[in-house]
């Protein structure tokens, strides 16, 4: 083992910070999705944590940032999505399917939920095109992907672009009504959900 | 043609009571739906159809019940859509569609918007039961017609909880995408998500 020295290197002291930084943005993430980013304030944030708003400045610069900050997790989770799937072996549908199914999961998590709950209208407009320009991201890979599907042959030729309003939606959709506290696992919902949209609702021979 | 008699009738007066209220819903739906609810004063409200903030008080309380007001027109629609779906002729299939493509419209009109974009989070404590109990309907109704369309056999078995989360979302997800100024009519938009929805994005043979 090391010795224990009681001065930490650079390095200690920049993963302490950001692990610091980390622990306000999950607090602050869950009270925005249970009473609403509005109805949240700092303070509490900070007492959740039992420390004083003045801590959390020294990491964050005020209520916008933090709010950016978890929106931007939510994003760059779906982004990595998309990245992991689009690695993945196999045809269009395969990895179509497995960029959806973790999409569904994100928006069943803290950040993703943030994403969808509190979202546009809260950031202020400094913040926007940041935001934009994540989104517009997503939509692109998915669009793509569904492209690619549809090339291979390995789903049905579908209006691409009313198909990723389609698909996003519906798996959006459960950061509204999922309930963290449910029965079912998160997995187990997401790959249901994602049946129902590939295999749609008309009986197949 | 009648005699125009300066004094109006009871009922006339009545009539030009719920068309005034009915503007001035009107107009801040729209301005709700545009800039966001937070954004929104009654007074710019009343200073776009050329009237008083004082004027809109004769018809409406607040500002939280013109939310209210305007959130129970558009959950109102989508039950009357149920109503009407419900009472077509043909299989469980044809009447879930029926149903689908007219929710899908309204979340594409003023007040389906308004339900979606500005919602829950910003309705007061004492709305919200009434909130809850009309969505709490809307999801009955749906549940039922997927059911009924299951017992029929004219859709494929699906776990009905989740199928009404998937249809619900993908479908009320044009109230935040949707642009009124955008080329596709929106009956067409409608047409083509729920084929989408129905017919699945698997290759059928």
């Amino acid at each position: 083992m090391q010795s224990a020295s009681p001065f930490r290197t650079p390095a200690q002291k920049e993963a302490e910070r950001a692990a610091k930084r980390d622990a306000v943005l999950r607090a602050a993430v869950r009270m925005f999705n249970e009473r609403g980013f509005h109805a949240t304030s700092l303070d509490d944030v900070a007492a959740s944590l039992g420390i004083s708003k003045r801590t959390i400045y020294h990491y964050l610069a005020n209520k916008d940032q933090v709010l950016l900050e978890c929106i931007t997790i939510g994003l760059h989770q779906l982004l990595e999505a998309a990245a992991e799937a689009r690695r993945e072996p196999g045809d269009g549908r395969h990895r179509l399917t497995r960029f959806l199914r973790r999409y569904a999961e994100v928006n069943m998590e803290d950040f993703g939920r943030c994403v969808i709950r509190t979202g546009v209208e809260a950031l202020s407009p400094e913040s926007l095109p940041r935001y934009r320009q994540l989104k517009r991201e997503i939509d692109d890979a998915l669009r793509t992907m569904i492209q690619e599907a549809i090339d291979d042959g390995s789903i049905a030729p579908v209006d691409v672009k009313l198909a990723a309003f389609t698909l996003a939606g519906a798996l959006n959709w459960p950061a509204r009504w999922h309930d963290p506290d449910g029965q079912l696992p998160v997995e187990t919902i997401a790959v249901t959900m994602v049946d129902i949209l590939t295999g749609g609702l008309d009986p197949r021979p």
